[in-house]
């Protein structure tokens, strides 16, 4: 299957596991749930979901499992949106083509529809098909990417660096856990979902685990936990690469395309006089920047061989969409 | 320990619990943590946590694992007052005997620190010290409690209440969704923190269990699948009557507490023309019905015997509390 066959195909599978995994519009709270539904379904280019399944083909993870993995994590994106669009953060109207929640809906419902999506994310999470370590590890990393030290985190340091001049350093830092986070927990998560993964890919577990089996244990107990190390350590880079991509793709695109192929508002970051790559770097050198991190996800992947097939595809796909 | 001394113990360890997971103020987003911490910290009765803490007593559950369940689950709580103090929501100034969070910092924040405690509240799941098994039916409480099926769904009909004729039956579910699914859950994760609980208390799995173990297996695993269910069953009927009764005593109070007392303005629901279970009954018959109520929850509590003492004393203090 070509690229394109295989990511509409992963798209279709998402839109079929959040509607799966959404509450009915049916029944009460009727106007909570068609709202939920509203800003979920239907749109999105779904870039999380599909890093999900391209890393689930690693690890020999199922397709229901990453259905699961994928929903969940879209929900917490998708909520992230509806909460940062309203007028108390971007005050924003449009989003994926359409007038934002609390322009649809009301202002309590916007709020309320991110704070149920929250929950649902953690409800597929719980209802995912696999065994309970499986689901704690998957806990674990869409718990910290969403929260404090990951997305909610950088969103408060986007908040306050409007109109402050944040040097490269500090910069990076809030996108990582801005919108690195959640990518991150995206190649972690489909990795975990598969058998042959290592039951943990926390980085204090695992060299905890080398240490231990080189004190108490024997060679092959060494081989597999050096293994599982590096085998973390390899998604981790391809992670980090991915990640400032996507964001410095963001900021290029911010200012050479229009609203209409954005489906959001272009130019907003420079209108909130937001620093940006391109405000700090200028357009050539982000773009440069965007080219030398493609690279660098394609070197990360190489000890994974053809099975990395995809998410090579998708470090291309994140540096040269047009939206 | 007499009952005062034990619920003290308890706030004291939540405190401490809650304090251990927060973020520190120090690092960065430093207004985010503080604020945070500012509502999170100090103040509340603890009721979910002093819940988890006595019905842990049931199934021999370490203190240490009811702090991390009761920690969890108060940051939902709390999350869930920051949001419903906003403008777009309630609009309340004052909580707990302060400034609520979009008054003491800004509107933008509290949307963050609501956000945040939520993901937190399942970072504190992540990390409790408890097998995977136990990790994955206290996620399934505490997501399914929260979300549009729980507190999210009930505080989205109650909106859409305002100034409607709600009947008895609507009000009620409306609370059981609002409030009675977190103190349910508080409940069944304090029980669930146990080694001698059941792996699961969801009813539909002990359902199918019972009906498993009648076709397939010996006497002994039937007498166990019947025994989990019953101790479901138990569980179930306290904490429907005391999450009832605990919104009833609200209702009462917010009529006849003053709002230093209270620690949150009395007498908002009359003004926001709210129906509460004494505009609906009446003040001496929401009171008869709150102590019909503690009674059932008494009655639930019989097959326990002495190791429910703490959820039958919790029980009066629903009941009996002044704010």
């Amino acid at each position: 299957m070509n690229f394109n066959d295989w990511t509409r195909s992963v798209q279709a599978r998402t839109e079929a596991a959040l509607e799966a995994r959404l509450p009915s519009a049916d029944i009460e709270p009727t106007r909570l749930h068609d709202a939920m539904r509203y800003t979920t379904l239907g749109g999105g280019k779904r870039v999380r979901p599909l890093l999900v399944h391209a890393a689930g083909l690693l690890t020999g993870a199922t397709p229901e499992a990453l259905d699961a993995a994928g929903a969940a994590i879209e929900m917490i994106h998708v909520y992230s949106l509806v909460h940062d669009d309203m007028p108390a953060m971007d005050d924003d109207s449009m989003r994926r083509g359409k007038p934002t929640v609390h322009v649809q809906y009301d202002e309590a419902t916007a709020l309320l529809v991110g704070d149920a999506l929250q929950s649902q994310a953690f409800v597929a999470l719980s209802d995912a098909p696999l065994p309970a370590v499986r689901k704690a590890a998957l806990l674990r990393e869409l718990a910290y990417a969403s929260g404090a030290a990951g997305m909610a985190g950088g969103q408060a340091i986007d908040l306050a660096s409007v109109g402050v001049a944040l040097d490269r350093v500090s910069l990076e830092k809030m996108h990582r856990m801005k919108t690195g986070a959640l990518l991150r927990a995206a190649v972690f998560m489909g990795a975990l979902c598969g058998s042959e993964a290592p039951e943990s890919l926390d980085a204090a577990t695992l060299a905890a685990s080398v240490q231990q089996s080189q004190q108490q244990a024997g060679g092959a107990a060494i081989a597999e936990a050096v293994d599982a190390r590096t085998f973390a350590t390899a998604l981790e880079r391809y992670a980090a690469a991915i990640g400032l991509a996507f964001q410095v793709v963001d900021d290029i695109l911010d200012v050479t395309a229009d609203s209409a192929t954005l489906g959001k508002t272009a130019g907003k970051d420079e209108a909130a006089n937001k620093p940006t790559y391109v405000s700090l770097l200028g357009l050539d050198e982000a773009r440069k920047l965007a080219k030398q991190l493609q690279a660098d996800a394609h070197a990360a992947l190489v000890p994974f061989g053809d099975r990395a097939e995809r998410l090579a595809q998708l470090a291309d796909f994140v540096v040269e969409r047009a939206n």
